[in-house]
């Protein structure tokens, strides 16, 4: 199958953005054709600042590829490297309708609240649509958030076919992530940029990172008092390193009382760090060679680009305008 | 100066286009750096049929060349020749704030009327808005309706230099076509394709064009009887074709009587065929070259694609965006 995932810029990843998506979509480049986009043009919409695009784009791809994406197995591109896909978004807009937009939650939510909203929210899934439709994309692995904009895609991708009477996309089909794994911040609610609780996956050095984890919030129950971990932040996120045998032990100690917390952060540190060291070391090496993440992201863009020119050169042989070759 | 003209290929020019703004347009070649585009992209918003849009934006080019554009002064080209356009159209799309579409006459019109907009004619003048940007337009001669378009344009580059702090558009001006000509249709109504009653420029036969002629209403006045020279549609647009001895005689024939409406027709038929009849000659001859207007078109675009890849540079590059050699 062919599948298709993008990653907004917009700031370092985190916990809950490796354990709800990023984990499993690199799992998927085992079995499936896989194609990730760091998708810049849609970050325009909140990153208005050239150096921190910049970064975080840069970043996101030494992130992708520190936390084993393969470049040999999936192909991996800047959004903006294939701009066939703006051209495409324009061919669709021509005959989207407004109400299909004006329900999308992301520009609704924002009106809701009263703030300014700007045409790039408000026509996002419109981008999102040629995105996913450029590539032939079979599946789309989506958060519960994002099944309504895979909605749309289709809705256009149909309404496209059906004017031009001609099979021109393949529908995609979403496949929503499972969404198991609980990941609350630093203080304890769900771990999210804007309530400014985040773990950082990747951290200058190690004191950096033990510093994060020393700040999560716990109760002020003595070292020697009985605790219990499944009310406690530390616990939980210790779920998602550890073994059952190891959890089960650590529980024990919670519930005998005699540990302090700090010794449970100790052993939530110890673990990611034996869970993400090799991303670390990977991430040092990367970040010495940028000519080589640079390499990586063009030839990705050169494979997907292939792909996209195939499928514009099929809407727009569909909508009657001239077809050259790709220059 | 630099100055951009854009022409929908969504049918047949008629008197009304002629004399309202493609003869003044195509004046200006003589002493501007003229970029005259056929703005396919914009047309895909009405058009939806491959052989009509193929044939309207055809006909389009060999009709501005048989009038007297000259590819060796002016520059010709298919909008949708210009990829990067769409692309620009998504950057200015970021920060376009909604309340600017909103109140676009186009949009807000048809939304009065109850009719289900597409977000095509919603964000239409975003593209506008890239299509003058795009080659540092300076001048856009418009009718009084595109004004508000030159002003949505004017925000969008101006808000673009402020939010990255550089000068990467320029502010283009618009100059507001003379509309002292006035063109009555075949009912004595304003020309127009929504009224149904246009005469079109170029006709199939010169009998069909003398049928159209000879359609054009008239009261009811018996050739003998004195008529009102002002008062008729075949008078008011035999003006458009006549010196002013020639209209001072046609007028003191209405006055005299003795002159029925199907002798001024045919006047106006033979004044018309001595003013379009250069033009049909020419026309004639291009038909019979379809390649020569095909490799005018892509000089065209190769030329204002240089442009367009050097102000898209700018823009990449402003917000942060890869900036590779053009492909």
């Amino acid at each position: 199958m062919k599948v298709l995932s993008g990653i907004q810029p917009t700031g370092r990843f985190h916990w809950g953005n490796y354990f709800g998506a990023i984990q499993q979509y690199i799992a998927l480049q085992d079995n499936e054709q896989a194609f990730y986009f760091i998708a810049d043009f849609h970050a325009l919409t909140t990153v208005r600042d050239r150096d921190l695009l910049k970064g975080f784009t840069q970043d996101a791809a030494i992130d992708l590829l520190s936390l084993g994406l393969n470049p040999e197995q999936a192909t991996l591109f800047r959004q903006s490297d294939i701009p066939e896909v703006t051209e495409l978004t324009w061919l669709l807009m021509t005959l989207t309708q407004m109400h299909l937009l004006e329900k999308c939650h992301a520009y609704k939510d924002k009106k809701a609240k009263g703030l300014a909203a700007d045409a790039g929210l408000f026509t996002y899934p419109v981008l999102m649509a040629a995105d996913i439709l450029i590539y032939d994309s079979e599946v789309v692995p989506v958060g519960l958030d994002q099944v309504q904009h895979i909605e749309v895609t289709r809705d256009l991708a149909q309404r496209f076919n059906t004017i031009y009477g001609r099979e021109v996309f393949v529908l995609p089909e979403a496949r929503v992530l499972e969404t198991t794994a609980k990941v609350p911040g630093t203080d304890g609610d769900k771990m999210s940029k804007s309530y400014g609780n985040i773990i950082e996956v990747f951290h200058p050095t190690p004191k950096k990172f033990r510093k994060k984890i020393m700040s999560i919030k716990t109760d002020s129950k003595t070292v020697e008092e009985p605790k219990d971990p499944e009310s406690c932040a530390v616990y939980t996120l210790a779920k998602l390193f550890s073994t059952s045998e190891q959890l089960e032990e650590l529980a024990a100690r919670y519930r005998a009382g005699g540990m302090g917390y700090g010794d449970a952060k100790q052993y939530l540190y110890d673990r990611a760090m034996d869970y993400f060291g090799p991303a670390f070391e990977k991430r040092a090496e990367l970040e010495q060679k940028p000519g080589e993440v640079e390499d990586i992201l063009q030839a990705g863009a050169a494979k997907a680009r292939v792909k996209a020119q195939e499928v514009l050169s099929r809407a727009r042989d569909a909508c009657g305008l001239a077809i050259h070759k790709p220059s």
